[in-house]
């Protein structure tokens, strides 16, 4: 029998989603489950957005060009200068999703063995993209207790090795909820002008920032033409996920020339998402403020109902919707698969998604979770209930 | 400043693409362009597709499962059967388009420095997900003198070394328009057997089997179950490109179970497109009826244009909608660029793909150009009579 790939065989399981199959044996069993484990907005796609798909009278859904329509970019350049990001459209390529923009800056820019930096916990799974491209994940770690700010300068340098191509961050953070402050990012590109580095950013979750707090972009005023590689999504913006469209931004002329390379070997973004996603442009501000307005609602919620648990420690968050919550258990992989499995108040549990998977580093975050507070205030506060009767009779 | 990768400065440009540039300056010079680069057909993509997208009501676009929805792939399961594959819903990975089955495919099979056989010329984006993957193409040579018919099994085994992992097929082929007999499946069936190696076959033209010749899937009855990978896609059946809907089909277990990691990685495919390409599965015959009626006329009148011109040597396509055509020049490249540049017929010229670009051997193929038919047969005239008359007065 023919074999699997080494490299198919260490492609991470992902935290978010292995859960699922527990998940289903416990609805067929009758209980209904609140998913706090996975980043899928109960919030409404744009109307603007939804209209125009449906009335694109197109009578063949055609390929686009392969970097995405370019009134699209054009757009989409003019989005950005409402944040202090001043690009062209020959600046961006559109993607199936920023998972896909992921995938291309990876191999824009490091090779087989080559490693990138990366504070944790992180986005998950950064650590499939960078099997999937053969690349090494150097985690730096930071901590609960300092609300996960950017470690000190020298952590970073004591890190960097002649394979080191490249720092990525997630600002605001999935699964911290941290929002760098500027003086954060100006150390960050410190850092990788002395050492030739590329900065990677994951903005995705650049219009969630709360409490007054400014998102920073690194392609704003900090001097990073060469170095910027920005990571965008209509996914949570839009609360469009399914539409799977996101785009790579640069400066650097030679990144996106490469980038464009493998963009165009498989051929098009998906083009009635296109059509979506340019409509989604036209949102009107109020969509955002009313958004940002329920998701601070119910941050601040969940927030001070978890305060309210013995033995729980949580860390803030100031953007995204997701926060790590520190339980009083040896290991929430466990402790969610039994939530599933074992425990229930009135007929329901909850989902939750482990925090190791988060973590490069072995054994790293073993008792904390990932809760994304992507449902209705209500919802949160029976999850939470439950939450806290659960740690009350689980015993590990 | 910090640099590309290798792999992104090995990267292939696309044939097809690379010339783009080219057309756009034509364009802007009034020049008016019959595109025969591109498989971009001009049928229309049936009416229940476009409908169920109007029509869906969405309110949220949602991830979809990473695998695609049950009810798609039970449905996609039940197409199959009509087509003598027999596989369950879980058998099957959802992908967006046939491009990201084709990655899967190779990152689940392959590590870095592996070698997969295929016989040329193919696909010329074979080469971008290749070097994507770090995999080596060994090509085994078709050759238009036999109507690139499977090479003797011999010369597969002659390539074969311990790097070797799999043999990968496109049936009906693009861009010979080639259609393997079921003897010739038979064939690879022994030697894949014999030397444990996974098929894989790119079957995303598997409805377009022209002149009453049955198209032989290598998940028929050839007892492929741990071998055969199978390569799909909506793209070309309903005319639907650019929604980016392929899938992954595999009795082996361990080939699905890898395949999910790297998709769950990347999330979800496109859910407005699946929710076309579900419906697109109701397509009544009458229209898959009238398209291939549709393109053999206009492959009959295409090759027998070709025929009348003195030095044209082409090979009768059985399936797909390319043919690769041998022209008295010395380089198609250059001849393709000359086209765009500096010659017209009453204002009008053509764009074809030089056919270097789907070898990997090289300096193979330089005075040969692909075709595709995907324009109208009044057109297709048209464009040839461009093509003899610019053979007529070029000069290499
Ligand atoms: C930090 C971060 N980056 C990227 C993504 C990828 O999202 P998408 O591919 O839907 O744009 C996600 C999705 O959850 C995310 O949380
Ligand atoms: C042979 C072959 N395989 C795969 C593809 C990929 O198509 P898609 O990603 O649109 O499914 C194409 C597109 O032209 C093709 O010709």
């Amino acid at each position: 029998m023919p074999s699997i790939s080494q490299k198919g065989l260490k492609m991470p399981e992902s935290p978010i989603r292995k859960l699922v199959p527990f998940a289903e044996i416990a609805s067929k069993k009758g209980k209904s489950i609140y998913h706090l484990n996975i980043g899928q907005p109960d919030i409404k796609t744009p109307e603007v957005a939804l209209k125009a798909v449906a009335n694109s009278n197109l009578t063949t859904i055609e390929y686009s060009r392969s970097e995405g329509s370019e009134e699209y970019r054009t757009k989409i350049a003019k989005y950005y200068s409402k944040h202090d990001i001043h690009v062209k459209h020959d600046d961006i390529i559109v993607t199936t999703g920023g998972s896909e923009a992921l995938l291309f800056a990876f191999g824009s820019i490091m090779d087989t063995d080559d490693e990138v930096i990366i504070p944790e916990p992180f986005y998950a799974n950064y650590n499939g993209f960078s099997t999937a491209s053969g690349v090494t994940i150097v985690p730096v770690i930071s901590k609960i207790e300092n609300n996960f700010a950017l470690p000190a300068i020298e952590e970073f340098e004591k890190l960097i090795t002649p394979k080191t191509k490249a720092i990525l961050i997630c600002n605001p953070g999935n699964p911290t909820g941290y929002l760098y402050s500027k003086e954060e990012i100006k150390k960050l590109a410190t850092i990788v002008k002395k050492h030739d580095l590329f900065l990677v950013a994951d903005e995705v979750y650049r219009e969630f920032a709360y409490d007054g707090i400014k998102h920073h972009s690194i392609l704003a005023d900090f001097g990073l033409e060469k170095h910027a590689i920005v990571i965008d999504s209509v996914s949570k913006r839009y609360s469009m996920c399914g539409a799977r469209i996101g785009c790579l931004v640069s400066k650097n002329k030679e990144v996106i020339s490469t980038a464009l390379k493998f963009a165009q070997a498989r051929l098009s973004p998906p083009t009635l998402a296109q059509i979506a996603s340019e409509a989604a442009l036209d949102t009107p501000q109020s969509y955002f403020d009313e958004v940002k307005e329920e998701y601070v609602k119910r941050r601040n919620t969940l927030i001070e109902e978890l305060q309210k648990i013995d033995g729980v420690k949580v860390a803030k968050p100031k953007g995204a919707f997701y926060c790590i919550v520190e339980l009083p258990v040896k290991n929430s992989d466990h402790f969610a698969k039994w939530l599933l499995e074992s425990f229930e108040v009135d007929g329901k549990t909850i989902m939750v998604a482990p925090a190791a998977g988060f973590y490069s580093t072995p054994n790293v975050g073993l008792n904390q979770i990932r809760i994304a507070y992507v449902l209705k205030e209500e919802s949160l506060i029976d999850a939470i209930s439950i939450l806290k009767e659960a740690l009350k009779v689980y015993k590990d």
